[in-house]
């Protein structure tokens, strides 16, 4: 998994069948000093993620399970959102 | 899921059998800021996008769930055309 | 696999529910010669892992194997815990 | 899927057996002016493919769906010989 | 797949029950050139290659393929040992 932030969505109407009545959120991967690190991704949001908030995000194969449907062509969603994060120095 | 540009496509007469009737399309990645980033991948069309069209594309497994097929040799397809892109300033 | 140190942990308390009950760790990817390489990840960890501790990763859809659930959208999941690393040299 | 040029083979007589059987193919990726980018890989090839022929090669799991097993530990595979690319200019 | 160079392994005692009685192998990668690229990985060996043998591994799902288990968390396995790379020039 890797650590986000929202900056924002995006809006189509013209898409995919089993994609309809997900939010597609703009994230902005960071590392752990919550620098930003290479480009935003598009992630499916299912636990009320709101821009600007830290997230957890999955990719690949699991991306799909927090969906309440078997299949679905999604390969990134957000599944936690972070309240702190804890790094030895 | 990533946000891309769709820049043209590819011709191929000799492929493998489960991907013929498919739509081979050159997307350039985009960022949040509609910068080119990387290079472009190859990825089906289900949906009917033309050069030029911002799109929301998906990888890996979930690349073959849009197809009318049960198993296909696809790692990349189409999944939405984008209409808008709100970004928190 | 991956070799990484954990280098601390994410907390989470609005998270999908499947994921409840695991720690996320974040941990730093090493090369063969303990050096750091790219940026952190946030990985399950289900063996005991702690903060400081070197250990082997393992990333995509085999990362659920180790829970306890048949589907968890998990993408990284700690598997061994380094005792040495031997190198041809 | 990606774009590619086929540069040569590789040869392995002491090889996992389900992948027995199949060439051993040097795929370098192209982008889409046919310039290399990044550095080649190792694809199976079920099409005839051969030195020379630019190509369209699929990765991850789905690149085990043109071979004639139900697995295989293959997780790159040619799946269509270029005939042109059209860009829009 | 990939073309490697086995250059150790990784010993750990403590590992998840599955990926036990298994090697875990450095393995560096390298292009068609024999010169390193990036970083090495960790792979499983099933095929018995030692240390300074030039390999081609999987990556991804189908490392679990050669196992004799039906799940393992792995993500990477040798599956062959190189005995000529033929290029175009």
């Amino acid at each position: 998994m890797y650590l986000g932030i929202v900056i924002g969505n995006v809006w189509a109407t013209r898409k995919y069948d089993q994609t309809k009545g997900f939010k597609f959120m703009f994230v902005q991967p960071l590392n752990a000093e919550n620098q930003k690190i290479g480009e935003p991704i598009v992630a499916i949001d299912t636990i009320g993620a709101g821009t600007g908030e830290k997230v957890i995000y999955v990719t690949a194969s699991e991306a799909v399970i927090p969906l309440p449907v078997d299949f679905a062509p999604i390969d990134a969603s957000i599944v936690g959102i972070v309240d702190s994060i804890n790094l030895e120095k």
